[in-house]
């Protein structure tokens, strides 16, 4: 049986099956040591998989440490430390020294230091981050009860239209193409955010497979459903721009579109801060399933790693 | 300017120079927070490079494991938790299965716990473990005195004969060659020897890239010089009966074969316990370079993942 025939989660399960351990659901590992509560992660960006070797190499170093700052901050932790994996060919010198200035200007920007890592070759690039933050309060994908609001940090869609304008090799792009290309290459994680989910997130996760994929997940670890209101999915105009002068629909976009790194979490709807970039995007309800107010449940499309 | 012209430690040098950190430069990373001290470190495991796909894979998740034990026990701590971080192609699950059995069995033996990970797709197998240790007393490759000893813990070479019987790709193979491969397959970090070092080490590293290499890395951080006792190095008589039947130099397989993951660490000549299996190998002097009495300083040779 290949990996194809279950799946990236299909293939998850098994792997949590044999080590038995009850750590891994979430976007980090919390752990306790001596009174001190530390959140652990790791993510890889591979080249032909993530990036093309085209990328300028200072983006690709922010995003590395991006992606895994915003799972960090999905986890309620502040992040403290990196270690940087990185397996290369023998390729110019000049390439890693951006790629490692666009790890530094990153790590500048979250405040946290790269204090490790390790060199291999290979015959692709490919950059893996270790990341320890410190909890202020344990967030987690369960914790979502029926009754509360689900949140998103800012808009949907930006980085699936800027990845397909990357791929279209289009040149003299214009200013609606640069942002969404720019949101793909080099994402903010919404560190900003840190403060406000700590003290009001019931679960919370970060948006990295799309966001029916990952309030899927949500739901099911949460054991709840969502109703969701697609008109209130937050759009930005330069997507919306992007989708009526190519024919597509800007809302699928925000649905399904993988790799924005917004915060995606459920609160009481009373503690909303008008003056933090907070959308309401649904409400939990009992039972299971993702749905629309009036529709069956919504069938899950998402990004999978080894999809048929 | 390509990397093999700088080669793995200049770009090190290249990359600590842009990090601006003073943290790299030991097996592992010290960081402290709230009073709690912590090491860091990583090591990855790489198809064709590190491994090829005929090897059973539950000594390579075992592999795995054991390289991230040995720089943390190298460092003075003890391994609490670890993240694996798999990028594979879409192969068996079964596979996959045996080698998170490793993993399993390589956790329960050390007494840490695989806490999280990630898994991406790739065109080939790489496993990349993040590792978190409780350090008991930080050592690093900096602090060997002139008139101490240099010890390692135990027979050195075996790794490096186990791996070219492998490429040969004998069949039958004899106990004593079978004893050698294993030693490269499934080698076993010293966690056993983690007390006396705590307690009794001034300098420590573990050897993975070859005695010469990481003697020569050890001295230059600590800036001393060693002097060497060929004769002293212990070598099992496994490796004695290889090289003698394949006309090799046993000692020179020693010198310069990596992947040992012994440990090699500096300390008083008076507190030598006889019960443990350590070995003094020379003696730290004044001045610069890796001799051996009676010659000059030797050439450093040794594994160079950029090496022209």
């Amino acid at each position: 049986m290949k990996i194809s025939e279950i799946g990236e989660d299909g293939l998850i399960n098994r792997i949590v099956n044999i080590l038995k351990t009850s750590y891994i659901g979430d976007d980090t590992a919390h752990v306790s040591t001596d009174g001190l509560n530390l959140s652990l992660t790791c993510d890889i960006l591979i080249e032909n998989r993530h990036f093309l070797r085209s990328y300028p190499p200072s983006f690709i170093g922010w995003k590395a440490i991006s992606v895994n700052v915003s799972d960090i901050v999905a986890s309620g932790a502040k992040p403290l430390w990196a270690l940087v994996s990185i397996a290369l060919p023998n390729i110019e010198v000049s390439y890693i020294e951006a790629l490692y200035e666009g790890i530094k200007s990153a790590c500048e920007f979250y405040g946290l230091e790269v204090v490790g890592g390790n060199l291999s070759s290979s015959e692709l690039i490919s950059i893996d981050v270790f990341m320890v933050g410190k909890t202020k309060r344990a967030l987690r994908r369960f914790g979502a009860s029926p009754g509360e609001g689900v949140f998103v940090s800012g808009t949907l869609g930006d980085s699936k239209a800027g990845l397909e304008i990357l791929l279209s090799n289009k040149k003299d792009l214009t200013d609606f193409e640069n942002y969404l290309v720019e949101r793909h290459l080099r994402p903010t994680a919404r560190i900003d955010m840190l403060e406000h989910i700590v003290k009001n997130a019931s679960a919370c996760m970060d948006i990295s497979d799309g966001l029916l994929r990952d309030l899927d997940r949500l739901a099911k670890r949460s054991k709840v459903g969502i109703e969701l209101y697609p008109e209130s999915i937050p759009l930005s105009k330069e997507l919306k721009t992007y989708a009526r002068l190519n024919s597509k629909d800007a809302l699928e976009l925000a649905m399904i579109g993988g790799e924005d790194y917004q915060l995606l979490w459920t609160q009481s709807e009373s503690s909303v801060n008008v003056f933090l970039d907070m959308h309401q995007i649904g409400r939990v309800i009992e039972g299971e399933g993702i749905y629309i107010k009036g529709s069956g449940p919504i069938e899950i499309k998402g990004f999978d790693h080894f999809a048929p």
